[in-house]
């Protein structure tokens, strides 16, 4: 079958939509760092091996029991509800009071992204996110071809004189921002939290500028250190008009392999997110959500969770001391209080792409920055994913970056 | 916190495509059909209960020892390779010949959907639907703005003729038609099956006219009668361009619950697809994908697609056979030789959606005919499923609708 195809027959019938959607730097590099020889700092994938199968295995024993009928079958569009009254309980340890009929579920997180710009944005629509951002939603808004803005972050989170200031000049020119998308606990590359001063400042702006903040959450429960921040969600208080959608995934909480997310909205807003959720899946897999339901009505996730902190952290530890030791001075990283990623930033002459190569030849692993960026910024940065590798292989795979590093600086030097 | 909302603040942020999203009556229903004091001929629900649910806690046991942490991880965006592998041998019984490169898995048939939408709708494209189409179709071409040509069934299927007459006219208006879609063997919602020599025209035509045909083939197994025919893909061996995109899914071979479909696409356009998994999803759960491997490893599988159509059959006969002894004369249906769904045409004075709401107040539920048209037809028509009630509750809930369409037809001629 799978015939030769030398040209493309099918150009003329492709959507405009499809030049805007590139392949996800993060999804190409998953394929290498499945590979056992390749020190992977590429996918974020979180250590899975840390749950107990056993357990698993009785609760998937017990749903088959009790109502294996129900959860093969199809299920609601809004998602199950018994998972959503767990997901409150969830939620509360982030310092949300939220109720089931708020609460949507949708496939990971990815799913949140996509169903949201499918409700918010028209072709050409105008969106604000965070910079650098996570790849996957940038893809998503592409998808639907926003003009993206980008307002870069600093130490203390998105830059917010910045986004005032772009406010401002968007509004004299009448063109609505629809939506602020951020990661305000241990960003997605950068690794950065956001201050409590700006949490306040940017939901002002919201409110002034009628828009929606798109809180992305995903690893706001992994703090290794310091006292954990309200969500800009908790903050949104005053008056009648909720200006936050929350966003979360069991991606990291449990495992990426359910593919279990969650939205948080307004009603009116929600009810055009089921519409979304009908036309594109119809449901949530009824299965894989009974499954998450079990995990979280055993005592023993709070457990799982400290494992996964005491997991991370040690991760994390490594890698930054490793990068501290053997790292030139002209380099730079951030370093994240919590979550999976370190943003890395090389002297601006290098470029990350190019040392890809070395790396992986060199087995290992990392994404190129500019994948992070709407434009082809980021040529020299690169985000290191601390999560999945143990700590031995932590040091092995910064040590033969810091080699490769090093070189690549004095051979540049030598052309000077 | 979920306040009461009394007027749409985000009003001036939602995309257009919300308003071609209307909540699919299908779905809306389910909700119904889960009562179990409910006689259902609503939503298309497969007898999951005949899967032995021993045999898949053996095999999700054998998951979680052998590869539990690569299943619970985020997997490849193109789908698990196993599982492909299996899915050819599911398609060759249908006679098709594809290798896994040809193949992407979904999440569910109704991702398929989207993906493909995704990839050839701009806003006000035209495509061609057969009619009544599946709601899940048109609501998902709805939600990407596309123009929709409808084209009347008959008892052999889409109306050949006006089919290659409406082409001609978009041609000479030089409109390019993006794709048809039909759902040949057993259709969603008519039952119909389309004869041989309308799939070899069809084919033609997509071929003269430059198109693609969407064949959605979820029911093609489960035929209850009479001898299979080929797919619009198999006879598509002319020329080197393919101009069928092959879609089914794993809901009515193995369980909804565990959302799993698939394309069978030429290369470029699989590409396309896959970004748009990427950018929508991610990847399709890698532990339901496990599942489905695991399921199709068992040769038992093939007894339980047997079970399932000694199930079917039998439900189907008795539908049929209460609808010839009970219902008016005025009244038609059609005679599927598989599949789930019959379709009801009563007197065109009477309206299926006013009938429902006195059909539940009796216990019983189907879907009214107007959700499968792009317009507002149908007001007279309903699809009956009847795969999901055992046959002593068809029976007993078929009399029940007879009895209401009676006294209606008599209540309408009393007053004329």
């Amino acid at each position: 079958m799978s015939k030769k195809i030398t040209f493309d027959y099918w150009q003329h019938l492709y959507s405009n939509r499809t030049e805007n959607m590139f392949s996800s730097e993060i999804r190409d590099l998953l394929s290498l760092s499945a590979r056992p020889d390749i020190i992977s700092f590429a996918g974020g994938l979180p250590e899975v091996r840390a749950l107990s199968f056993q357990k698993l295995e009785r609760y998937i024993k017990r749903i088959l029991k009790a109502d294996g009928d129900i959860s093969l079958q199809y299920g609601g569009s809004d998602g199950y509800y018994p998972l959503r009254t767990k997901l409150i309980e969830v939620m509360k340890l982030e310092g949300l009071d939220v109720v089931e009929e708020d609460i949507i579920t949708t496939t990971g997180g990815q799913q949140a992204l996509d169903l949201l710009a499918k409700v918010f944005i028209n072709t050409g629509d105008t969106i604000i996110v965070e910079s650098p951002a996570y790849t996957g939603a940038l893809n998503s808004f592409k998808s639907y071809e926003a003009k993206i803005i980008e307002i870069p972050v600093d130490d203390n989170g998105i830059n917010i004189l910045i986004l005032e200031e772009r406010l401002k000049e968007l509004e004299k020119k009448k063109i609505q921002v629809k939506f602020i998308y951020l990661v305000p606990n241990f960003s997605n590359p950068s690794g950065i939290t956001l201050s409590l001063l700006r949490r306040k400042k940017i939901l002002e702006l919201a409110k002034k500028y009628r828009t929606i903040i798109l809180e992305d959450n995903p690893y706001g429960m992994l703090r290794y250190e310091g006292k954990s921040l309200p969500t800009i969600k908790e903050l949104d208080t005053k008056g009648d008009n909720q200006n936050v959608i929350y966003l979360s995934t069991l991606s990291k909480l449990l495992a990426p392999g359910l593919r279990i997310g969650w939205i948080v909205a307004p009603h009116p807003i929600l009810e055009k997110i089921m519409l979304g959720v009908q036309s594109t899946i119809l449901c949530v897999s009824a299965f894989t959500q009974r499954i998450a339901y079990e995990y979280f009505s055993d005592p023993s996730w709070y457990e799982n969770i400290d494992r996964f902190i005491s997991i991370y952290s040690r991760r994390r530890d490594v890698m930054i001391k490793t990068l501290e030791d053997t790292f030139p001075k002209s380099a730079s990283w951030s370093k994240p209080k919590g979550g999976f990623f370190i943003w890395l930033k090389l002297p601006e002459y290098l470029n990350t792409k190019e040392i890809l190569a070395d790396a992986v030849r060199n087995k290992v692993a990392y994404v190129p920055g500019s994948g992070f960026y709407a434009d082809d910024r980021g040529l020299s940065e690169a985000r290191l994913a601390f999560c999945t590798e143990n700590t031995e292989r932590i040091e092995k795979g910064i040590k033969i970056l810091s080699r490769i590093v090093k070189e690549k600086i004095k051979l540049y030097k030598s052309f000077k």
